[in-house]
């Protein structure tokens, strides 16, 4: 017996505000999923090309057993000990650089990005952050105020220690070798030193999804690597959504970019869904953090969170999903620039792996964005039972970012779908 | 086949970090646990008469089901509609006073008290925050700020914006109606306004667990709140370690203080050690931090983490844990009494409900702490197979908290065994 949408959404402003958004204009009560699937409350099918969380599949049935066998035997906090959290991070810290090799965990990605500034400032003393203007790396008071975007009228007033650059666009503004990104960011290291605040970190999606995954070659983080560690500053990837395998060449994005960062944020997939984050850095980082500031996390790996995080992995491995994720990529790439050849509309066409999508334009030669056209767009999909969405500077891009065991077949169910959608779609209604 | 602690230890250095703490001297590695029992790796059972989160019971099945049945269905975020999340609200606040109505769901408490604290900010405008000084509420970069021992050497430059008041202290320093307490805060608000950073809000544990559980009656933060609310500040009760019925005589111990907060925090117990967390508030507050603020939280208030939270409601209801906290609390403080008729040790015994203990002191006449003594005490419990610890300003107060089904049975194991280290444990060895 469920509920007409109407009272949901009633129950919605009373129960948590008056203004906590949803998805579509037509927004979807799911009540059931497995694996790239989702079902709403009328039984209707989705196919899932958006949802990261569920990184291994909705109700992945190793991750379910793996949490139902830990949470019916144990769970307690890192304040005694459990084979679960070290087993867990033995095994994270093989798939990366040597260097990076002692891990924190926290319950979300927001809570290791506010650990992984601080890191910054206990190593270097200094307190001046580096993002680019159009990204978002969490929800606490000080992890917020990287997003430009997202900066509060009121607020802790820590706004000076926050510098943004241009985020990269290699559609409009092609920097191939990443030299013009690094030079922008030498420009704010400078600006930062001249204003007596000194530079502790640069912090950045390594794949810069949010910005709209640009075109970038491999090795792409090089330069401004160099400029950063030049200046004494720390390097932090945030892996939340370009991690453990999603770009499909490489288990994570910074390998592809040609670092090793300083700390690694993970957040969203590592365990599926059950609220798991955690920053990956040197042991002297982690020292240096722990010696400036007390960190206790209750809930931060404990034995069920430790478990579904470690069945995640188990699950990467044993079905090969990196491999899935670059094959599948590849394939949805060639779909959508045959899409493209078509569909004036699409401007660029980009991705690794399984983070692809394509840049809306209202004409190819000027590159005007078609924001509304692409709102329009995944709103059709959503009626046709697909589930996508939009992202970068313009939100004119497709975002389409399924759970790892997406195979060709669903993509082809996709592109015929948006083949449908983008001929009965009108540019201007 | 279980691994040397030594080993384990080792480990722990080497994966986590050198300086993460472990209770005891001689830490312990539980293995499984259920309703107040726990077992070490060696087969080992032991009495939990500490841990708070598992509010319902270790491994509690109601519980454990809920999560499995959730995480077997659908585990999505809160850009969906789902039931789950209403329906738990409508519950949760029907526990609390009508004005607090509105709720925004977190991981961690630590992410619900950064949240409260911004609330106070965008309500007021202001950004002064009072606290007291023996107390803790979290570890974000800015709620870490609240706790005064906790103030990083470096740091991203809050300090002048938090203030703190001597923690009541009952025993020491008696304010028997809350009025001493009162002036002192009144005192730091005019501070803040003299400093031109004006009052956001006073953020307290109702029961100041903390700072040792002092001995207050009914209706003792009156006085506080008054003085608050006249100078336009918020009231923010973290009700993580005093909440869900702890305190045996109330659901919410800002109840038996006699005020109804303009924030209540939670965390901890709040989902059995499911990671959630939460702010609860009137509407109108949270659509003020919503409009100074764009939050989302991608694990918060998914659908499993609801259903584990509503599980823990559930089950505090039907089991009729208040009361079972309020009658054993009872009958722990009468064998507590009892103990320090003949344990000259025990300064003061001091608790309500299931948050209940004895400050130690080297003599009744001089209130000397006897925090080392107290610590001995506490390794020799872990040795007798009986989980507790230690907690207040000098750290020589016996901090007991079980698990919400903590029967007088259960008690009189305690007290048998306290009974046999106090007489066992030299004031000075």
């Amino acid at each position: 017996m469920t509920r007409p949408v109407k009272e949901l959404l009633a129950d919605r402003i009373r129960l948590l505000g008056p203004n906590v958004s949803t998805f579509y204009d037509d927004p979807v009560h799911f009540v059931k999923a497995e694996g790239v699937w989702l079902w709403d409350a009328d039984g209707h099918r989705y196919l899932d090309c958006y949802n990261n969380v569920p990184h291994v599949g909705h109700c992945n049935p190793r991750v379910v057993d793996a949490i139902c066998h830990q949470a019916r035997t144990l769970n307690t906090h890192t304040r005694y000990l459990h084979e679960g959290i070290l087993s867990y991070i033995e095994h994270l810290t093989t798939t990366m650089d040597t260097n990076l090799d002692t891990v924190i965990l926290t319950c979300t990605g927001s809570e290791a990005n506010d650990i992984a500034l601080r890191m910054a400032e206990a190593m270097t003393g200094k307190r001046g952050i580096i993002a680019t203007d159009a990204t978002y790396h969490g929800n606490t008071s000080l992890v917020s105020q990287l997003s430009k975007s997202n900066i509060p009228t009121v607020g802790f007033g820590l706004g000076q220690y926050f510098r943004f650059v241009e985020a990269p666009d290699s559609y409009r503004h092609p920097d191939p070798d990443g030299t013009i990104f690094a030079a922008k960011v030498a420009d704010q290291i400078t600006a930062l030193e001249e204003d007596g605040i000194g530079f502790a970190c640069l912090v950045v999606c390594p794949y810069f999804i949010n910005e709209g995954f640009p075109d970038h070659p491999d090795g792409w983080l090089k330069p401004v690597a160099e400029v950063v560690r030049k200046a004494g500053g720390l390097l932090i990837c945030d892996e939340v959504q370009s991690g453990f395998g999603r770009i499909g060449s490489h288990m994570w994005a910074y390998e592809k970019m040609g670092v090793v960062p300083d700390v690694v944020v993970l957040g969203k997939p590592m365990a599926n869904g059950h609220p798991v984050g955690g920053v990956v850095a040197n042991g002297d980082v982690v020292t240096g953090f722990r010696k400036g500031y007390r960190y206790f996390n209750t809930f931060g790996g404990n034995p069920v969170s430790c478990a579904a995080a470690m069945a995640v992995l188990q699950e990467i491995d044993d079905k090969g999903l990196v491999a899935n994720a670059y094959s599948v990529g590849e394939y949805a790439r060639e779909r959508m620039d045959d899409l493209a050849a078509r569909h004036e509309v699409i401007g660029d066409v980009r991705g690794s792996g399984l983070i692809f999508g394509a840049e809306m334009v209202k004409d190819r030669a000027t590159k005007v964005p078609a924001s509304e056209f692409t709102d329009r767009v995944i709103n059709a999909m959503r009626h046709r039972g697909i589930i996508l969405s939009r992202l970068g500077r313009y939100k004119n891009t497709l975002k389409i970012r399924p759970p790892m065991p997406f195979s060709k077949e669903n993509a082809g169910m996709l592109f015929d779908t948006l083949e449908t959608v983008l001929s009965e779609t009108r540019l201007n209604p």
